[in-house]
């Protein structure tokens, strides 16, 4: 089955954004190969936020070979007819996503989304960009809620002090 | 001048502990030399709870071969006389011990404590060991303020999963 990954950048202390949205801390560093992971994903799973942000900074899941898929209750269907919209059942459409024939889905950004999946096992990865700053306030990367163990896949670092995590979700076993 | 460092093991969602003071959680890789790091420093620096959590488990600053001083308001002189207790303003007497000849000081717990010092330009270094782990809550290992900016010194991985970080803290530079 083709894996879900959730894949962001986030402070040393761990905010995905600042208190108001900010996000002009998070500089991906130009020895970063973007267009190497985003070729291992088809698909671009996200909140509604993200979707706007995005949008405001001129991005978009097509310009990066991928299909966007939006989970909102809210969202303009009509205005946002590129995209996919998922309103309601979110765990079982992306159960479903999840088993179709297809490369990687990349969670993007959604941090309360997150946690549901994960809460669902539905992740199998947990990849951060980490920024080397201390950021004080903002929306967490990962949210309150259960334990979650992990292991440890690879790091990497990089000439601006950012640092490439990689992490498995280790979920329980549901065969024993 | 000796450096203060913080130094302290973590989650990956940023906890030091859980909310009930949890610590069953941290697994410090067998691979990592502490003996190489205790003789770096020669003072360790705690707030109250870190203490009485060493406590009770049997570890002491001395048999690390450190001297214990142990920021509090509360703790009783006479039950612990084998530590050095600052009562009150905290940032004159750390600044001052810093000023002293030595070898570094290890401030090894009591976020509160580092989040005053890290704010008053105290703070030399950020080091984390990085648990394999998403926590879900607790007491956070960088407590909320002002923004930090750091630079990545060296990152190291242990078979277990551990990853040890270690940052500079960007201060002012007060010359200028």
């Amino acid at each position: 089955m083709r894996k879900l990954r959730y894949s962001v950048a986030t402070s040393l202390d761990g905010f995905i954004a600042g208190p108001r949205g900010e996000y002009d801390w998070i500089a991906p560093d130009p020895a970063f190969d973007f267009a190497a992971m985003f070729r291992e994903f088809d698909t671009m799973l996200i909140g509604r936020r993200t979707y706007e942000v995005m949008q405001t900074r001129g991005q978009s899941a097509e310009s990066m070979g991928m299909k966007a898929i939006v989970a909102s209750t809210t969202l303009d269907a009509k205005a946002n007819s590129g995209v996919t919209i998922i309103r309601e059942n979110t765990v079982e459409a992306v159960a479903a996503l999840k088993a179709k024939a297809g490369k990687d889905i990349w969670l993007g950004g959604g941090a309360m989304l997150f946690r549901a999946l994960v809460d669902a096992n539905l992740v199998d990865t947990v990849e951060l960009a980490v920024m080397p700053i201390v950021l004080g306030s903002g929306v967490k990367v990962i949210p309150e809620g259960r334990r979650i163990p992990l292991r440890l896949e690879k790091t990497e670092s990089f000439p601006n002090g950012m640092l490439w995590l990689k992490y498995s979700v280790i979920t329980p076993d549901l065969a024993h």
